[in-house]
Order: structure tokens, then sequence, then C-alpha cells
């Protein structure tokens, strides 16, 4: 079976809703990534943490068959974010960062890694990004995810990544900015423009939007009553969708529109419980009940 | 075949966006609705214009076969409506109102219209709407319109409506200003309690929703490029709505949804132009194309 390259930030996150707080949780776009393209392919992690990296932590990539010959462990702490959610959950407010050990991060493949066919680029510094694709012998097909805070400091690194990469994910408020259009549909035929074949739009709680030449998907979200914690849903989505089409190796329009459900669907399992809590009590029937959940839901001419 | 009656303002609109300007166009829910509804089924309509009601303008409802025996002619000015949308079209200003011959309205429905089994109550004050459906014999599919300002003003009123209707539409700010619930999934069981079977939560850019017990839906919107002019969408939304229903006289979930569909289409169609524009060059054909476009767009298990 194919395997699924990801790198991206390992930290420990604490978060506060108005209803619970959790300290030094296992967080970072990596983790989520990694944790929920497991469930459709074996994934190889590349990433950095620091000496206190907690062994229960690792043991939960484990669990989950990620492999961790890329994990880079680092004198010093792991990096850690704090945040905190406003009663509604949809805006976040970033309380305090401390990159650590991520500061000096510098990913080497190990050589086993170099010939992945699927690459996930998780959220971190585009330059990073590249750094880790530049190792990469041959990919198949990369995924890259982004932030409002590279747009707005490293514009020109994140213009070549694009040139590089097959799939851009980035949500709706981002694809704005970047490129100063209202209109999401003339957003994402400008992001065509500058390099990737295919541009997902992440809306939260309206659900996503697939652009590629020809191709114009959107997937409705998943209707929660109660949303737990937010964070990492967006890593979710992309590490699912990247997995689900590593899994099946076909980059038809088809396999596309099912694999950003099947991202939705991950995405809406993990805030259902803080951290990666839900996804540590998934099971593969649970992904295929939601999957189905959301095909009832957006279906109108069914037989 | 089964007839849809509609009742809802008729207006004369002064409309201006960035690009373009235009006086005293035809507007009004009613209007709307039943230009959107005619390309389903015959619409009996219930309103009022003053003396200066252009003859253009009724001959524009004949077109497009709208009965007008239920269309009062009152000494004394058109209601006018004015408003002025901001560069991205999503936020409106009203910059007048003058009620005029709405003010004493009290509509009076013609004996033939009184057994029209299908019903849409575009947006008026609940009180008129509820005023008409007393003198509606025995109906059998009953939509409601409504908006903020009745959500604001006359509370009770629309309290009272929602147990003599089948289906609310509302958009999603009123929706959640309604029930005082920020998750819209909270918020339209909220509303089911209070009342109709069934809920439409309109989202603008971001498609609909339809909630019923064991149903929820989720609708795209059409990807539009350049929206000209938004005002009357969710009139013409919920008026095709009413009227797919009416046609096809049933009111199966699977129908409903199709309901949704064809109504989220007009939608589109009319926000390509200002007032009725493209309603009046529209075709059967044009309706069709942009359904399957829909089903294009949502669906992802296709054979």
């Amino acid at each position: 079976m194919n395997r699924l390259l990801i790198t991206g930030s390992i930290a420990l996150d604490s978060v506060k809703t108005p209803i619970e707080e959790h300290q030094d949780m296992l967080g970072g776009s990596a983790s989520y990534a990694a944790v929920a393209a497991s469930f459709f392919v074996p994934v190889n992690m590349v990433g950095i943490v620091g000496s206190d990296f907690p062994a229960e932590y690792r043991a939960l990539y484990e669990k989950f068959s990620i492999d961790l010959d890329g994990l880079e462990v680092a004198d010093g702490p792991t990096f850690r974010w704090s945040g905190e959610y406003e009663w509604d959950l949809n805006n976040r407010r970033t309380l305090s960062i401390a990159l650590n050990v991520f500061e000096t991060f510098l990913p080497k493949l190990p050589e086993a890694y170099r010939e992945t066919p699927y690459v996930f680029l998780a959220n971190i510094a585009p330059q990073l990004q590249m750094h880790v694709l530049e190792q990469v012998t041959r990919p198949k097909f990369i995924v890259a995810d982004t932030m409002d805070l590279w747009i707005e400091t490293t514009r020109d690194d994140l213009m070549e990544l694009l040139t590089k990469i097959d799939c851009l994910v980035l949500n709706d408020s981002e694809t704005r900015e970047f490129t100063k259009e209202t209109s999401l549909i003339k957003a994402a035929r400008q992001i065509l423009k500058w390099g990737p074949k295919y541009v997902v739009v992440k809306k939260g709680e309206h659900g996503c939007l697939l652009f590629g030449e020809d191709l114009f998907f959107s997937a409705p979200a998943y209707p929660l009553e109660d949303i737990h914690d937010p964070t990492g849903a967006g890593d979710c989505f992309a590490g699912a969708m990247a997995g689900y089409l590593a899994k099946h190796d076909r980059l038809d329009h088809d396999t596309l529109r099912r694999a950003v459900v099947y991202g939705s669907a991950l995405a809406s399992f993990n805030v259902e419980a803080f951290s990666l809590g839900r996804l540590q009590s998934l099971t593969p029937e649970h992904i295929e009940e939601r999957y189905q959940l959301f095909k009832l839901m957006s279906q109108f001419e069914m037989k």
C-alpha cells in the first residue's frame, strides 16, 4: 500500500473554551493530519519535538502506526501553543506561542522516506515545506496547507511553493486575503493560475469547496450540535483527504470528491473532543457511517 | 394542475450598487416569488399597488400567466423601497421606505382563490400573512418567509403564524436572532418545536439547509463570479421551491430536497441582473441545465 509523507508542526497545546481548559495536550498540524490520515494509509512523519515530549504522545503516534524515523528529538522544550475560543467557538485568540526547538528545525528525511509517493505538507512555514519537498525524489501528488501568517509574512516563499504542489488547502478568509478577491470563485481561479491543479477552500460550518480545471465541488459540513474544540479540524481534513487519495492511488475527479468528503468526516469527528481525544476511539465503521450520512444530507437524486 | 397562492409585497424598488443604479424597478417579495414560481405552476397573486403602478409591470405579471384578480389597485402611490449594496454585495443598507398604499392593506381573497391548495406567504407582516391564510379553505401545504423586522417588532404574531404553517423560510442571521442560538442546528430544532414541520435556512453564498424531523439536507449555492443585484434572491428561492412542490403535488423528502435545489437555481439566475431582468429571458431549458449543474457540483457517489 502507498504511504503518505506528512510534515508540519508538533506542539503541546493549551486550549481554553468557555466550558473547559486543558494544558499541554498533543497538538500541531502534523499530529492532527497524521492521525487522521492513518485511518487510510501508513504515515511517515517528519517533525521535531523537544526532550520534554511525553512518552505517552509518542506511544499515541505508534498506536496509529505512524512511522517516527523522521521525528527528530532535539535538546530543549517542545513547541508550545496556547489559545482561547470565544463562546461561539468560531473565533480563536492565540494567547502565546513558544517556538522552542522548532526555531532551528531543518527537516531531514530518512532515506526510506524519500520515495513516498504522496505528500502532505501540513501547516508550517512554506520554506520548511519546500525544504521537505526537495528531498522527495518522485512525488506523485502533493497537498499543502497554509495560513494567514505565511500569506502575510512569507508571501514570496508561498508563491514559490505554489508552483511545486498539486493541491493547496486554505480557509475562506485566507483565500480572500491571499488574492484580494471577495468572490471565492474568482479567488480560487486566481490561485489555480499561480500553480496548483486544485484548490480546496475550507469554510468551517459551511463545508468546503474543491476547485480545479473543469471541476467544482461543494461539500457540506456535518451538522454538529456541540463542538468541544475546533483545534486541528482543518489539519484532520487535509490529512484524511491526502490519506484517502494515497490509499486509492487515483486522482480522477470522483476520487477527489470522495476524498474531500472523507476529509470533512474526519474533521467533524475531531471537533467532538479536545486534542485527538475523539480520533483515539474512532473506528473505520464510524467513518463509513458518517460518510453515508454526508451522502444522505447532500444527495438529491437518489435511485 | 395545482395552482399556488402567493401574497407579499409589491414595490417599486430603487437599487444602487457600486456599479449601477436603477430607479422604480418592479420589486417586492410577491413579485419575485410569483415570477419564479410561475416556471412551475400557475400563480394566484394577492397584493396591493397604487394608481401609479406602471402598466408595463402589470403586463409583465400577465406574461408569466400570473392571475391578477387578487391584485388590488388603491388610490395613492405604490409601496416604494430603496437600498444600497456595499462593494461586496453582501451588505445591504435600506435608504428609504414609503409604505404608501401598503399602509392600509387588508388582503381580500377573490372567491376563486380560496381553494388554492398550495400557499406561499412571501415576506410581509405576519398579521397580513395570517389574514390571507384565514381565507384559504383547505390548504395542503403552506410555506412562509419572514425577516428580522418582524422578529424584532411583531414576535408574538410570528409565533402564532408558526403554529399554522408547514414550512418557515428565513436567513441564517435571522435564524440565530429569532432563537438566540448560535448553532443553526439547535436554532432550527427550536423553530421546529414552535410549529412548522420544516425549516429552510438560507445562507446566501453558502447555500441553504433544510430541516425536518428525520430530515437534514444541505444544498450548495451556485458559484457565481459576478452578482449584479442580490435583491429578491430569497423570494425567488422560496417562490420556486413552493412552485415545485405544488407542481409535483408530493411532500416526501426527496421531492422537498429537489424543491430546495430548484429554488436555489432560480435564486442564482435572479441575481445575474437587476429586478426581474434575468427571469424575463429564462427558459425551462436553462433551469434544467442549472439543476444538472447543481447535481454535478454536489454529488459524489454517481453511478
